[in-house]
């Protein structure tokens, strides 16, 4: 009986968060932020298109990120380089060789599992596990007839083969042909494109050692199976940095220092745009790349997949892996010269890597509140009862909200509607606004509480002075707290200023 | 004798012209704006990388583009839909079976040309033609044996053929086959993903008609011959706006209405940011693609490249035709109902699209100076002379400038390091800023006006108080005019926001 509970509670909970999953992405659809691609056609799996608001709030995300990795510090430089590359790029990082995932086909109904995750709905981790360990395990399932096809039930599978995740394509090519001759990748990650500009940003830029590249762009990667949202997709945006330094320099650990300096600097960004410290923790890699010296991943803890902790950003030591493999494959010297100390080496490198969509997943996870707004009335026959309410509320930092301002005339009058309009006009010269005159004020507050907007002005008769023609003053609205405050006309853009200073 | 005058003189501006495109190509790599792609590994055709300040200068470009469109106009939205659709979406468009070039091989060398510019070496303007015209006229020369082998010289060549500027992947297929049931195309625009979620865009945010959607995202397009630097890429970015109306409103004619309205918005974008309006002019296409019913260019007469008009900006009406096939192959009805006429009908589209590195290469070349600073000094016996001197400034508008202030301490001296360190970071809270130590004074701001800050914070000692502690003064500097002003070291922040606000 009891186990038997614990079963139940545990089925309601995946239901909870199911529901709570769906609920976050259907809403996220009819407001507007992200819509499954292709949907006239009958979608295409794995992936999305960002709306109006998603794409102001993903806009927000990556320029925080640039103004935290390129404006506000002096020892890293942007780089924008094309997803395309030289196809050795990939030979000599070794994807084309192992960017593998292994993979699963049902012989009867010929449907394809991903088996690194087939192999989890049994209750056993494929998390950073290599793909010999993985295929071991999922033979022993499929010989026990354990391992059933997730469509049609049968148990009659193909063994685990391995697929390769690189996305191929005739670009530059006069044929069809994906032969090794014409064959050209698209990137499955950016970082490729900042170790093949190393050598052009030091001969342009003339950077002293330590310094960091960072970039932001799209990747994509042939995943088997895509789910859990915009979180694991075939075309994605990654944010990545690469920082080189001297690893042999005398006065002290400098490897570790950057290294934990970049480790802080990672964290508080989170902190600083108000995600809860209490999702996030370390994840320390136990099981390295055969290059990599030390990995930590920044994990979300996300409510709307499972209430559980995912990997966010990875911020890991390559080595000088990826410089010596470079200029062994172009046969270029990627040496660096160092004047103080004399010393020619290759720079090791420390990378700090996120994926855009996954960081906007965590705001949204962070942000969206269902609230109780029930009260105590008195009605009609003098009794105390509560009138149920609750408003959907997109608490997110200010500095990333879609719409900083919306301007609202409280009803239908020309001359609310002129002046608020007027307002609308001159605030939008510096920030993001919106406009509403639809509906009633009450449900216009809501939607911008969904959306996010930090503050509502209020266009109202109680402003206008004697002469019914001048206003005098607005209302300023709250997004948390849902105070209004009162203030003169002519001071909105010096008191929105000092909210965004 | 004259005619050979005239051809000299045509060699010489032919000569001086690419003399100014390798100047200004060469410029841009050693200053870190744009890299040739893969470099390291022999170089990737017609890709292109930018560095860090290409990249903030196209950063700036693409936030003045969403500024005018989307936050400084209440009726365009912006989006962000993803580079792979539904495979039917480019069949629907047409682009499958039409989206040809002509292509010309030589028989001897395999050399690839693009014949409607081998076209162009003739004299002949394969502009807006069809491939069967030109395909007629390249045949005549090839008959002729007129027509030679750009490489190895040979008139062998093959006749005209049909090539396919699609881009083919086997995205989110399991096999290498690029097969009909298999391909997934790369997007070679971006309004593609427009038409596509323009029903998500309705049944999400609610616009009611004229209304825009804008995105800007990168594009592929499989150029036979990829020339003339980043102005015509394999790989591409671009910024698209398709405007939704009803053309059976009876209050006049709107649809020319809105036409030139969004004439006059574009050209006046230019303008506002400083591009010189005699290097500007319209293009009304004579010859119209079958849906089209109005064709307009802005094109911009680059210097660098031959001095001569080139497309910049398309503007154009597209009627019903991309929702009304969009409809037939999707099956998917997307009318509009309009609630004020009671009608429902297709909205007309016009749209206007324009390449990112086209527009950074005009913003470029216009801002491109090579200015002389001689003047007449007293040499050391007394005697009049001309010093020779002469500086390159790029007079970029202030909001496009990659840095938006430089700060320099006049020497090496510690103090004055610690004090330009301290403005420097401050100002970067809010601007991108560089701080910059190495070098002579007159060395650093040339470096300046090079990748065109247009502002320079001087530290020096004139600005010290009697206790030689306190700075109470800085010098900033104008690019354009080079004067300096003192002022007060309490009012930088006020003085560079002025310039800003």
């Amino acid at each position: 009986m009891e186990s038997q509970k614990i079963q139940n509670n545990n089925q309601d909970l995946k239901l909870q968060n199911e529901n709570l999953q769906n609920e976050i992405i259907s809403f996220l659809k009819s407001r507007g932020f992200v819509y499954p691609s292709s949907e006239i056609y009958g979608g295409l799996s794995g992936v999305y298109d960002y709306g109006h608001y998603g794409y102001l709030l993903i806009k927000n995300i990556k320029d925080a990120w640039m103004k935290s990795m390129i404006q506000e510090r002096d020892d890293v430089y942007a780089l924008d380089s094309a997803i395309f590359m030289h196809k050795n790029t990939w030979i000599a990082s070794g994807h084309v060789a192992g960017f593998n995932d292994p993979q699963i086909d049902c012989k009867k109904c010929k449907f394809r599992m991903r088996a690194d995750h087939t192999l989890e709905d049994f209750g056993i981790s494929a998390d950073k596990q290599s793909i010999e360990w993985i295929n071991a395990e999922l033979d022993k399932l499929r010989v026990d007839k354990k391992l059933i096809c997730e469509k049609c039930g049968s148990s009659d599978l193909t063994e685990a083969k391995v697929f390769s995740l690189m996305v191929k394509s005739n670009l530059g090519s006069p044929t069809d042909s994906l032969s090794e001759e014409n064959v050209m990748y698209l990137r499955p990650e950016t970082c490729g494109g900042i170790y093949l500009e190393y050598k052009n940003t030091i001969d342009s830029l003339h950077p002293k050692l330590p310094f960091g590249i960072a970039q932001i762009g799209k990747a994509f990667r042939n995943e088997i199976t895509a789910k859990q949202f915009v979180f694991r997709t075939r075309e994605f945006e990654q944010m990545e940095m690469q920082y080189f330094f001297n690893p042999y320099l005398e006065n002290g650990n400098v490897k570790e220092t950057y290294f934990k300096n970049w480790q802080d600097y990672r964290w508080n960004f989170y902190l600083n745009y108000g995600i809860d410290q209490n999702r996030l923790k370390w994840y320390k890699h136990e099981k390295l790349a055969h290059y990599a010296s030390d990995a930590y991943d920044i994990e979300y803890k996300y409510k709307m997949l499972g209430d559980s902790f995912k990997e966010l950003e990875g911020i890991h030591q390559r080595g000088d892996w990826d410089l010596s493999q470079h200029s062994k494959f172009s046969g270029v010297d990627l040496s660096y010269f160092d004047e103080e100390s004399k010393q020619r080496f290759l720079p090791y490198i420390m990378e700090t890597s996120v994926g855009v969509a996954r960081m906007m997943l965590a705001f949204i996870d962070n942000a969206y509140k269902v609230e109780d707004l029930s009260k105590e009335v008195i009605n009609e026959n003098g009794e105390k009862v509560i009138k149920q309410d609750s408003r959907i509320v997109m608490k997110l930092d200010k500095r990333l909200s879609p719409i900083k301002v919306a301007v609202l005339p409280l009803s239908k009058k020309e001359n609310l509607q002129n002046k608020a309009r007027e307002i609308y006009k001159e605030l939008s010269k510096v920030y993001m606004c919106e406009y509403d005159e639809s509906g009633s004020i009450g449900k216009r507050y809501r939607r911008q509480d969904e959306i996010g907007t930090p503050y509502i002005i209020t266009i109202d008769f109680d402003t206008m002075d004697e002469t019914n023609i001048n206003f005098e003053t607005v209302t300023i609205r709250d997004r948390d707290s849902m105070s209004q405050e009162r203030i003169d006309i002519k001071s909105i853009k010096s008191y929105i200023r000092s909210k965004f200073d």
